[in-house]
């Protein structure tokens, strides 16, 4: 079953400790849909200004991800300019130039409205909240944000999180939104207003999937090189939902296995700039990727506690 | 098996976002001692002034922790101030007094020297090597240290880690005694040095087991109340050491296993204030804070990938 996921589509400029990379195509929607077309068919909402480097798009639409939500718009594309310094789990933001992505108003081709996965990507709450209004009736709606829409569209945020099932946020911004410092309390909070699953993200310390009554821990992997960490939670996301649109299994078992699926496809992406890595690997790799995680955690708590 | 230890027994006052404490029983060993007698009988070694409360250690003696060498010394007793704010993961020292610990140069008693199991809490490094020549031949030798002595005994402790067989320190720990920033290249720069089996500890984001083949993972715990951080590390080396002394099994799944315990100790230890909880619970807390070590990671790697 394909996923439709709006978002950014964007140029970035990255620096880290190990290069530097140049006008490189990034944005939401695109890692997340390189990340799940390893999956599943993918459907991308999005828009680009007359600059984009439309053809380097190409690699995405040969892996399966259907481009007819892209909307053209006469102006600039959306730039990211950043830095991470050597500590890299965060990123100093340098420049954002919003371009035609300040006008974007999702329109929702009316071939992908039955979609039955969606992902919102990190936009105005307000403009997520309209896509729910133009798809028909998805099994399963999952959203990212930001610390930028908790501080200023609050409001739209909580009305968000009333027609979701699934959020994905990162611990600081599950802090700010909750106003709770303790995780397990701001999963709560959260899941009592909406989603029936928070997936918290800590970056390079891993990731906490909360239910009502279950709570699942995946690390990320102990990878030698990190090379570039831009993308990571997108790339996360499209292989957490692509694992779930391709199986069709909504199980905690599944959701579990999802996680995992999300956290491989994050240890890949951050192997190199852009989305490089995640065109270079193989469904073997995936595979490969994930029992090294299982192997990661794996003890026997035999009976001799 | 039993397990000797030498480090600090002192008298911390604690200030936490949810309360204080003055003077109560910590120190390296104590906290190590506490953990580890719900495994195995502890033999403490260490000092302290004639103004300890000693009878406080009393519940320890109880637990089968032998004190046999804990050196009584005219003077002060070691103290430590500190405070911890909502970010509950790195404690703010306000006063370390170290008393009759300055003059600290541990004997081991006769009855200890042939100790199978011995953890060398964090002291001098050249303390840590004259315990070694007092005892006869241990099976293991586990050691922790600090940025203290990374830095002004740094020699010390690169000649320790030749004597050594695992050494548990924490991350921001590993990062400055090797001069790496990743963790996977900070773990073999120590294996390339002595032991053969590297702990990193990185506070509520659990703990990374290196050995020369293969990596293992245990988050810390999600708790919904952390009361006073103070002695988990230590406490997790109790319930670490303390398991394979008990099992006398140094197999890789038992060192999970091991790992685990440490984690599940260090888990209990945080709900209160000094060595309270640990004096608390029972083996059967511990076996389902293990179980539920278990189920917070386990996922079943099913061949749809």
């Amino acid at each position: 079953m394909s996923v439709l996921v709006v978002g950014s589509v964007a140029l970035d400029s990255v620096e880290t400790p190990f290069g530097k990379a140049d006008e490189v195509i990034g944005g939401s929607a695109t890692y997340f849909s390189a990340s799940a077309s390893h999956q599943t068919p993918v459907q991308l909402v999005g828009v680009v200004g007359n600059d984009y480097p439309v053809e380097r798009l190409q690699a995405l639409a040969d892996r399966g991800v259907d481009l007819a939500g892209l909307e053209h718009m006469d102006g600039e594309s959306f730039r990211w300019r950043g830095r991470y310094r050597h500590d890299l789990n965060s990123a100093e933001t340098l420049e954002t130039r919003l371009g035609v992505f300040s006008h974007f108003r999702p329109k929702i081709p009316v071939q992908f409205r039955n979609a039955e996965y969606v992902f919102l990507g990190n936009i105005d709450p307000r403009l997520q909240l309209e896509v729910l209004k133009q798809v028909e009736k998805p099994r399963l709606v999952a959203c990212d944000t930001m610390n930028f829409w908790i501080e200023s569209r609050r409001d739209d945020l909580l009305e968000l999180l009333g027609h979701v099932d699934l959020i994905t946020l990162n611990d600081g911004e599950a802090r700010q939104l909750t106003e709770r410092s303790n995780l397990v309390h701001a999963a709560r909070w959260i899941l009592e207003r909406g989603p029936t699953t928070v997936v918290i993200k800590k970056g390079e310390h891993g990731a906490f999937m909360f239910t009502a009554n279950s709570v699942f821990f995946a690390p990320a992997y102990p990878l030698e090189s990190v090379f570039d960490p831009t993308g990571a939670g997108d790339s996360f996301a499209g292989g957490f939902i692509g694992y779930l649109a391709r199986t069709g299994d909504l199980s905690e078992a599944s959701m579990r296995r999802a996680v995992v699926h999300g956290s491989a496809m994050g240890s890949f992406v951050v192997e190199g700039f852009s989305i490089t890595r995640l065109l270079e690997i193989t469904r073997a790799d995936i595979v490969r990727r994930v029992a090294e995680f299982h192997e990661l955690v794996s003890f026997d708590k035999t009976i001799d506690a």
